[in-house]
């Protein structure tokens, strides 16, 4: 519906526009009813609705209304299928519409910068390019339905310590190529109606009320039409941050944060129009909200929970399997262990935390697949709620693992080990945990640990164990879903999103995290997740991109359209793949691009493409991916934009970041020439390779050397030295010729030199 | 003799005074003859002089009068011998005063960040502690014998990759802990007579022209007493420098420097007050130079060769052993193998190139000590030109070393692999070295590899050898104590000063070095050598502190003189070495200290203390050691000084940093309080946890948890979610008071809530 946004503006009071820049209370903005502009209501996600009935408690953090819980985006992320995604987002939107709740917040797209972040299951993957498409995804299925999103928290939020008062500093070219480029492509390709500020600093200024973040890079480069609205209490100085571009201060603060709104217009330190502009875009985002609502909408439980069930199939990662011992057979003896086998841990801790419609049994959901002929025991092998072993119970699970012909053991990470609010200070498993796995696989050779947890863990005994499939959080649906992937309903075809380490110490942010006080550096820069272990050949337990099948896939045919492009061309890449398998299943087609040789500090790779395509057995099908600059670029904080230097460039196609399968290389030209200004302390090495001052100077520095009685016969240089002398002159700058000319060549002379090269260009 | 200095500078014209402040010419400074100021002379050193015949090339690099070639200083401090390395100044002085020179250019104090750096030969190690040490022992020899030292390349100058334009990137701390401790102690033990201001520039600013650096931190700080000179050529703008505190530009530059100090008198752009004082120091050094010169001095130039191979036998390491090969015994059958056996690598390439009085063949020396019954056999095995293998050099080789009893193949770095002027870009030793070595071992069982280079090389063959000798370059007597090591003359006491990685992307600085354009940023912080590989927890080829000997020690008895002291105290530090095998030796005892619990980022532990003694069989000595407050504290940035964090040390003894063989705690209190200061982004957890805020802030807590409905069993948190509230509630800034009151709390109410705490103070 068409409205004169600015007429309604026009009739609004001064107090009346400074009301709309804060909620009402928890969870809805304020309206004007003499205008006929209504209060909406937002309410926590991402994978779900956490609608709060009534006020039971004020941080809204416990009960809300049923609503499905899909898995988290820890493991959406896993399943690197944009489609499936985008399914998600539309149920979530139905189900929002049933609720009439006009903004879910949500998705997150903040990257995984350690592991320990408490709040990494909420987030999906330690790669930008991977992040922002699955974060796109998931606000397009959401807003198809006539619902926002809020794409959250923005910005550099990679951990939960001290996360209100902390100071994320990190260099500029590691804000755009790695935390910003995960928002970027989200803002870009599915313009979320809300963006939600975070609670930290970024270099030196709070999220909420950073221009540079809010207006100059997301509103104006990235063209965001929406709003932006505070993290919950992540408000600093309400004038500050409406002045820096953030529309929206949630919750509603009992009309402080409106006076100083209205105290700085009257006073002029807030211009009116600033206000209004703000104004604009709330009303746009309200009446958006209104247009798009549906009466009486329902949604159908049982299909929710039905995708769900896929979603978290599609989602799981196979991280080993010897000797096939997965798919499981039906009909066979089977030792199901572990108390998370009866009560699943599906979902994290916080605001994401959902009440859910229902909510599968792994247990249950094995015996029902296992058929009626087969055996399945179970044991509880540990208790939920602490940490020590308890030697009756790893003497039963060990009777009912050594009586059949596999063992199942359910384990992973307690509520208590990761949560928002706070992060982990290890990798490891719950003691009792670690000690039952290790237990079990000594008494049953045939044992298949089914993990459930949001981010990684260190595996001391992975080797005594034949098969590991990582469940992630998954939902409520997460007990069918094992039981399909364990009795093969479901191929697996998830791949990691994140790299899992050795150890908690090879991670790149380990030495500097989480910081000294409120400072917390991003020292690793551009080496986050496998851009670091790639390119410090550090082996991870298992690389980003992992992930296996029951079914084996080749791949051939790489097709680059072209030998050699420029930077304002686009390349088109071809491989085929083909199911060599015997049963039909899906894999995730890898493009990595690697700048072979560059001036400037690059990864040894970096995921550009992907692809999740569906094979037969026998099946070929040839998946198609396009590079453009973006591929091929750096972030130039000198030319503040993106750089693509000219040379090779190889294309990486894998079946994981460390498994790569084809290759060919590509040359791009760059169309931009980077300024070279020379200066004093230009040194003759680089001027001599500049085509526009090398003639010039190739002449002088004949003379010079010449002057210094090199290469003058009078003395030969000893053992080599002629490799030192030839390197002196490189990096000896243009004013080292008045110090070293004796008198010879002044200051004046210098000068004119540089006035003259500067010319010749 | 005692002169009037202010005197003579009231005598000086201006243009007089100016000229003082560059050099006469390459290597004299300018004296002022009606005024009875001699010109002297200054030589490179730091391990020999270099002192120049005439005029022969103007950039001085080649021929120079002889002189006796010490091992580099990279061999010189595998020595920890304080007292050694004194000899060797001592030896140094003697040899300039025969020479007339008045300062001996060096020691080198830079810290190895990268095995890279092309001069890491000439610096000591990559820990601040020991190089400090040794560089401090190296000057009180020299200047002993009333001749000056130039402690350089002040300062972060470790790299040649651009070193006369690069602008190394570092924050306070690490400069404070690692790059200016190196030199600090060295100046506060020794005063050297000049210190050497480096190329490079320091976050952002010329060395040559760095207040910071030169006056506040160095003069200062450090109570330095002598001037400082530009290295050659290392001047930017003469007048800044000089401003800045660099007194001396070297080498002369006809003139054009001295005029623009003039202008700047004249101009009123520097005082001359500025001026005198710079020259006062110069007077002070000249005549102190005057003062210590002795007439018609000589030097015995066996003795000096004699101790060249004392220090020589001392500075090696034995890296491996295996069955213990070494020693060997004399009259077998010996197979030399290796061009370098007849022409050593006994120094690096670039100003520190000595012309040596005389050089030692390790093949003729070993051919000496293994007697005449012996049968020593020789072959080339590669040729020091090429990287390429010669099949026929390697199969004369494996002939040669199949028929004797042992090989012992010398390989290492070539000149062009590392000098002055450029960096190495890998860790690889040329491959036909290496092919070598692999094949040698391939053939006879017992191969010892003699290794010659100057800074860490990666053995892929390690595993085919039994023994391995770092000879580092030893200098002119390298062949004579290798054959006394190699027999067992000379008992191996040796470690490492820097860690020897597994490979070059295992450096701490591998992802940022040398830098992008003329940028270097020492991300890695006070992560350097051993501080990164313990933290880290990845395991080097060899560890910092580690060598092997040909007996055994035994440690015992670690005795703390204390289990709790002040900061403003001292602890005594006491344990016992025994020799526990049967031929006399000499063990380093090294103490490192760990910051038990901290809440800075602090290295896993850090050297503080080492002691080399000597013992026969069977004997026992105590060492003892002296910690203050140095030994545990940090620099806080925010204090402007060196802090220690109340808490638990560990005090650790061991063999190297990676074999600590005993370990005690001690409790450390601290005399300082940090300041505290509340505001509105100070957190509730922190005023919690300050006793001078807990009482007023716990109160107000409940107060708020009641208002927010936690805890009022309204609602229970499910699923550990009380963690998250209580993390919550940590690390909540004060200003949420007012966002979460509804209304309740105003902005006025906080300011008196932290006017009152801040009174509470």
């Amino acid at each position: 519906m068409s409205r004169d946004i600015q007429a309604l503006i026009s009739q609004m009071t001064l107090e009346e526009k400074a009301g709309m820049c804060s909620g009402l209370d928890f969870w809805r903005l304020k309206g004007v009813e003499r205008l006929g502009i209504p209060s909406i209501m937002v309410t926590d996600g991402p994978h779900g609705l956490r609608k709060q009935q009534g006020s039971s408690d004020h941080l809204g953090l416990f009960d809300s209304v049923p609503a499905t819980c899909f898995p988290s985006a820890a493991g959406m992320a896993s399943s690197w299928d944009r489609e499936l995604i985008g399914s998600v987002g539309v149920a979530l939107g139905e189900e929002c519409q049933a609720e009439e709740v006009a903004v879910l917040l949500g998705p997150g797209a903040n990257i995984k910068r350690s592991p320990l972040c408490g709040r990494n299951f909420e987030y999906f993957s330690e790669d930008p390019y991977l992040s922002s498409e699955m974060a796109a995804s998931h606000i397009n299925g959401v807003q198809s339905q006539g619902v926002g999103t809020s794409l959250k928290h923005f910005a550099v939020n990679n951990q939960e310590h001290r996360r209100m008062s902390v100071d994320a500093v990190v260099d500029e070219r590691t804000l755009r190529e790695i935390y910003l480029a995960s928002f970027e492509g989200a803002v870009r390709k599915a313009q979320p109606w809300t963006v939600m500020s975070s609670y930290n600093k970024v270099n030196g200024t709070y999220a909420s009320e950073n221009e540079f973040l809010l207006t100059r890079i997301l509103k104006e480069e990235w063209g965001h039409e929406g709003i932006v609205v505070t993290d919950w209490g992540a408000n600093n100085e309400r004038v500050d941050g409406l002045a820096a571009g953030n529309e929206l201060e949630m919750p509603g603060n009992g009309g402080f944060g409106d006076r100083k709104i209205v105290e700085a217009v009257r006073g002029g330190k807030l211009s009116e129009e600033a206000l209004d502009r703000a104004v604009a875009r709330l009303l746009e985002l309200i009446f958006k909200t209104v247009d798009g609502k549906r009466v009486n909408a329902v949604y159908d439980k049982d299909a929710h929970h039905a995708l769900a069930r896929k979603v978290a199939g599609e989602s799981m990662v196979l991280l080993k399997n010897e000797n096939s011992l997965l798919p499981l057979s039906r009909g066979g003896k089977l030792a199901v262990i572990g108390a998370f086998a009866e009560k699943p841990r599906f979902q994290g801790g916080g605001s994401s935390h959902i009440n859910p419609t229902k909510l599968d049994n792994p247990l249950e959901e094995i015996r029902k697949l296992a058929g009626d002929s087969a055996a399945v025991a179970y044991a509880q092998g540990y208790s939920l709620d602490s940490d020590d072993a308890d030697a009756a119970l790893i003497q039963e699970a060990k009777n009912v693992a050594s009586a059949a012909d596999v063992a199942i053991v359910f384990a992973g990470l307690p509520d208590r080990y990761e949560s928002e609010g706070y992060d982990r200070t290890h990798l490891r498993m719950p003691a009792n945990q670690e000690q039952l796995i290790e237990a079990v696989a000594g008494a049953q050779g045939n044992t298949v640990v089914v993990l459930m947890n949001g981010s990684p863990i260190v595996m001391p005994w992975l080797g005594q164990v034949k098969s590991v499939l990582e469940a992630y959080l998954g939902g409520q649906a997460v007990g069918g879903a094992v039981a399909d992937l364990l009795f093969g309903e479901t191929n697996p075809s998830g791949k990691l999103a994140e790299t899992f380490p050795e150890k908690l110490s090879d991670n790149p942010s380990f030495l500097f995290f989480p910081g000294e006080e409120d400072r917390v550096e991003y020292r690793e820069g551009i080496f986050v997740g496998y851009r670091y272990y790639d390119s410090k050949q550090v082996k991870p337990l298992f690389p980003f991109g992992h992930g296996l099948s029951y079914t084996t896939f080749d791949y051939s045919d790489l097709q680059l359209g072209s030998d050699r492009l420029s930077d304002a061309d686009t390349l088109e890449v071809r491989a085929t793949v083909r199911n060599a398998g015997s049963r039909a299943g899906k894999e995730v087609v890898q493009l990595y691009v690697r700048d072979a040789e560059s001036t400037v500090i690059r990864p040894a790779k970096e995921l550009k493409g992907f692809a999740k395509v569906e094979l037969q057995p026998g099946e070929s099908k040839t998946v198609t991916f396009v590079l453009d600059k973006r591929s091929f670029a750096y972030y130039n904080e000198k030319l503040g934009d993106w750089h693509v230097e000219t040379g090779d460039f190889e294309i990486l196609i894998g079946r994981s970041s460390a498994d790569i399968v084809l290759s060919g290389t590509v040359r791009v030209e760059s169309t931009v020439a980077l300024p070279l200004e020379v200066h004093r302390n230009s040194l003759l090495g680089d001027l001599m390779n500049d085509p526009r001052t090398a003639p010039m100077v190739s002449g002088l520095l004949q003379q010079f050397q010449a002057g210094m009685g090199v290469g003058s016969g009078e003395s030969e240089a000893p053992d080599g030295m002629g490799d030192m002398m030839a390197a002196m002159m490189k990096y000896m700058p243009l004013r080292n010729l008045v110090a070293f000319s004796q008198g010879a060549f002044s200051d004046e002379m210098l000068d004119g030199l540089i006035a003259q090269l500067n010319q010749g260009r």
